[in-house]
């Protein structure tokens, strides 16, 4: 795998298509120079998006293909696409070593599913997380997982999840320990789901790790910044995100509604545009754009279907991090110094 | 059990005490002219309370114990304060049919446990679950299913909280035919959890049942208005819960320092201000106060420990319209017109 500066595209997915994909790379290329990218796709497509960005054609080759995933594919259907389609692709690029990480707008069941078969888990690791940055009215942002891989976890599966969680915040936010939290329905030890209770047990002794435990948090408190891992599984988690989601749209709606609602509300509005604008960047999606999968050996990028060119080129910048910053090693080590301190039990591989 | 319009109040619940609750019964009874109150607790602090609000005093009768059930009491602990704390007898005086509902602001986990075991779950119902309305973008609220009673749920109890989560829309929001759905992290039917699919799978039959089945919907269309009933297990529908009210403040939060971070952005605030008051009202949670305790032989209404005096006016007044409504003798008919047309597995009671 190692550390090559150069990224595979699955240039296909997302919904705005190939133009969408390649002027966000282009936009990732300007800020990171040493960059290289495999761009998989239609090749008469990429080629004339290329047109408008030569400083990313000239730091990119195309490899042709005419299969893609369908957003309506399911995982099995997608599995069979695995050697030929865009994102089957871009995953054996990763593979192969070729490329040191792979950047996906596609279907998101398709994503995992494929790379899981081709890159299979790290040792220590059962099953892999979809993890991402969320904004906080702290100082970082806070890093969240399972959004969705796995509906349902056990206490294995959530301590791993931590494990890894914590190695991101390590590489994404520069933090030495970061604290690692349970999202749970309330903070009491008593409180959830034996598999919570169990994988807070053993988190609460494992001491040695690179991360601070401290304990649960509940749904409030995802964005409050008291919290730098937030450790789910992958059900709450991803009713958790689209529920914020849903929630920040819908009070930006209200709000919206308020300042139409007189000559008013609308001269205040015009007066506090240019504060309110802040707002809007702190709650943009595209901000935020770029989920990876951890736990696989090699770094996988889901991009949001709907991000736009500043979106994927996050998309690629999470990718060239996580890459720069060797985080496959950096799981791997800390899964050793949990397993030479705790009993196999504790973290079945 | 019946309809008579006499509510019990646990007078010593919430965070801010006996005065609060006591100003907002008094304010609930404005409304509701013909309710009677029996108010449990502390006499001497009760009547003082009671000084200020003459028109309630009029109404209700003050039952003095000096036990209380504590925030931090574990259920087991509380159920030994069944029989002399404000809460238990509260709960008995629904039990004992002196008052048709009761309403508390006391800790949820012990309003929970004395709740079911001094009135029963309801023939066709397993477990209880705890349902609330929330704001949407549309023309009304809508009705959200299980918010923390159940951390685990088999696609049985998730077929019962449908079947009451739409008796409940159809009494408070005076709905025909509400639209349910399940909450999902997708809305292909192969998403989510066994548990899920199955739940889904029957509801999709349900055609005789007074609601109307429309399959999946996820986490960011909660509040959109397209769905009049969500159901969800307890543990995903307390993260969404909290995740919202947290994501609510979080976005407010950011717009407050938007308007203070400039003297321009203050003036358009100031211009703002009326039309703003209509955001702060819409998402204030006092106004959607007011859980239930859905399944139980008798309506017992939680009241948020924080909610002030209008908020706990809230609560009485959903207590009040359950009780007027029938909400019990809707659900009963509703389960026995299901298991008329499924077969008994269908609906394990």
């Amino acid at each position: 795998m190692g550390a090559r500066p150069r990224i595979a595209i699955d240039a296909m997915g997302g919904d705005d298509g190939v133009r969408v994909m390649i002027a966000g790379v282009a936009l990732a290329r300007h800020r990171h120079d040493g960059l290289h990218f495999n761009l998989y796709g239609d090749e008469t497509r990429i080629k004339a998006a290329l047109d408008s960005h030569p400083n990313l054609r000239a730091a990119s080759e195309v490899f042709h293909t005419e299969e893609v995933v369908a957003a309506t594919d399911k995982p099995s259907q997608a599995l069979r696409k695995s050697k030929k389609s865009s994102m089957g692709l871009a995953i054996a690029a990763v593979k192969s070593g070729e490329a040191g990480a792979a950047v996906s707008a596609g279907n998101t069941g398709a994503l995992m599913a494929m790379s899981k078969l081709a890159l299979r888990t790290m040792p220590g690791i059962d099953r892999p997380a979809l993890a991402a940055l969320l904004p906080t009215l702290g100082d970082n942002d806070v890093v969240m997982l399972d959004l969705g891989a796995n509906t349902e976890c056990d206490a294995q599966n959530l301590i791993q999840f931590a494990v890894m969680g914590a190695a991101y915040a390590r590489s994404a936010l520069d933090l030495d320990r970061p604290r690692v939290r349970l999202l749970n329905i309330g903070t009491e030890e008593l409180k959830g789901t034996d598999e919570i209770r169990e994988a807070a047990a053993i988190l609460r002794a494992a001491t040695t790790l690179p991360m601070q435990f401290d304990g649960f948090t509940e749904g409030d408190k995802i964005g409050s910044g008291e919290t730098d891992v937030i450790v789910t599984e992958g059900f709450a988690g991803n009713i958790a995100l689209k529920t914020a989601e849903g929630t920040a749209r819908f009070v930006t709606d209200l709000l919206k509604r308020a300042f139409t609602s007189s000559i008013r509300s609308k001269a205040g509005f015009l007066l506090s545009k240019p504060a309110l604008h802040m707002l809007k960047v702190h709650l943009d999606p595209n901000n935020h754009n770029g989920a990876v999968f951890l736990g696989l050996n090699g770094v996988i990028v889901k991009s949001h279907g709907s991000a736009d060119a500043k979106g994927v080129a996050n998309a690629v910048n999470v990718a060239a991090k996580l890459l720069r910053q060797n985080i496959t090693e950096r799981i791997t080590e800390d899964l050793a110094n949990f397993r030479a301190h705790f009993p196999s039990e504790s973290l079945a591989s």
